[in-house]
């Protein structure tokens, strides 16, 4: 039987790795995004999403994350939450009831210590590290506070033919004490309906949330497109529809995959993603946008895995 | 010109009649939603918006509120926020931010002080024993603790052609802390493209977040569809698979307005509305849904007004 996942960024390959030999053994689609993204968040050297993950401008480790299930459209969703491993996985549980499904500050950080979720401080040494030498170069060279904010995001199909999204992130690096982004944004940061599939995003989620564009992707493979016609036609109109009508457009990336296991992704910057199905073992791909409207997807050199491993494991020198 | 505003609830009556007044004399749309909105946040026998707003299971007065701008689709919103008078102006201030337009908890309720909103023990002491008394009956007859949501989420369409949408609520009542529902989330709880129209909506955020309906309902619109077909066919086919799927479907009731000034609803409850335009002064509607997938639309009667009036000044007894 047909099974998949897809999911963004390099750093959730070994994430896909697993998810997809989980969905090989039948398991379902719910318990393997939740793997995928608790091994991305887990991950000390992913710089912006877990542990590890960077903190806002007061040098707090704020995330945010959600949960969708395909079946029945229920979801569960964070924002603004601290000290917990898993994030994501309090989305989960979240999107098991009926109301009071997405909690945010204070009373979602409450939530997971009274439901038993790992606690821990989310600030690693390296990232506070990077966080003061940040403080330093803003003071010194007056650059822009807001770089890097690379949600995970994810879709996942099993073989018994349900769907699930998720997505993880700890935000904006320097971002103000409280901001959220699209990723606990259903519509905006994931959609997923079982009959239909599922889209997630990564990129600026000021912008994204102004155009829904995971419904749109999931709304357009509903009505026939193809996961990678759906992100076409969903992104790239959008994306010149805000440079037109806001003035610019942040960073936006999406992946689909649709109930058949066939996938798709746009974007607007050079983007890695991995995805794997029954044919296809996980594999790590880059896109960039194409002529046209269209996306260019080829496959990873070792040149650019090399450098970016070498890259996300650099010493931090203090400024 | 054209120009006109349609909100939610009879709530909204007086802040339409004075958003109205507004575009009458050429105002923005943005000036007549926001004056709309904190008319009813001002109000304190309103007890889902604002001042006089039900506090969550803790006694917390937790508003949620966005501002939406339909030329630039600029978006701010807020949620969990406390002690501000105004959150839709908290919201609408944001919106001008290109980053951290989306501020939840504390890091919302600081940025209001901040930047110099005023602040007010948001707990009238009416809503005070509003809560304590359901706390008691919660305790000794075991009644659901959540009842009324109503949310206040207006369109208006200015004289220039300009759109915006607003949304302010004191959400679920005893709801859980940090709990957020649709009204600060883009898509769900509201959505405007002045070369289109907007939307708006008020119910089980829990359920309207699965759906994002009010995106939906101005896609329909820009493929055509007039106001009221866009409501009918966006909500009640959704609330159809919600109860196939969900097994169930939360209260939901949509407002929508083109750029024409034209403008839908459409609900699963019994719903008031406001709406008001240049051919219409502004008036109370009441909204049921009819058969076969459409809305039944008749004036308000004066003995509902009148047991309105009553229902929400009647003195509340300590039980």
């Amino acid at each position: 039987m047909t099974y998949g996942t897809i999911a963004t960024w390099r750093m959730a390959h070994e994430g896909v790795i697993k998810a997809t030999e989980l969905l090989k053994k039948q398991k379902s689609a719910g318990d393997a995004v939740e793997t995928l993204i608790n091994r991305v968040e887990a991950y000390p050297y992913y710089k912006s999403v877990g542990y590890g993950g960077l903190p806002n401008e007061q040098g707090v480790v704020e995330m945010d994350a959600a949960f969708m299930n395909g079946d029945d459209l229920a979801i569960g969703a964070v924002a603004g939450i601290q000290n917990v491993k898993h994030a994501v996985s309090v989305a989960r549980k979240l999107s098991k009831l009926h109301f009071n499904s997405f909690r945010v500050g204070e009373g979602a950080t409450r939530y997971a210590i009274q439901n038993d979720f790992e606690m821990v401080n989310m600030l690693t040494p390296r990232a506070k590290k990077i966080w003061q030498n940040r403080l330093l170069e803003i003071q010194e060279k007056k650059l822009d506070p807001y770089d890097g904010h690379d949600t995970v995001g994810a879709i996942t199909l099993d073989q018994q033919g349900s769907m699930a999204a998720a997505t993880s992130t700890s935000g904006l690096f320097m971002k103000k004490p409280g901001r959220i982004g699209d990723s606990p944004l259903s519509g905006s940061g994931f959609y997923v309906d079982s009959e239909v599939g599922g889209a997630a995003a990564t990129g600026l989620g000021e912008d994204l949330m102004k155009g829904c564009l995971s419904y749109e992707i999931v709304r357009l493979m509903a009505e026939g497109r193809t996961p990678q016609q759906a992100c076409d036609q969903a992104v790239y109109p959008f994306i010149e529809k805000l440079q037109k009508r806001y003035g610019k457009a942040g960073e936006f990336s999406l992946v689909a995959m649709n109930k058949a296991g066939a996938w798709g992704v746009a974007t607007n910057v050079e983007f890695t993603f991995s995805v794997g199905n029954d044919k296809q073992v996980p594999v790590i791909l880059m896109a960039n946008p194409g002529p046209d409207q269209t996306t260019c997807i080829e496959p990873i050199t070792q040149a650019w895995l090399d450098a970016y491993e070498k890259r996300i494991k650099a010493p931090i020198k203090s400024l």
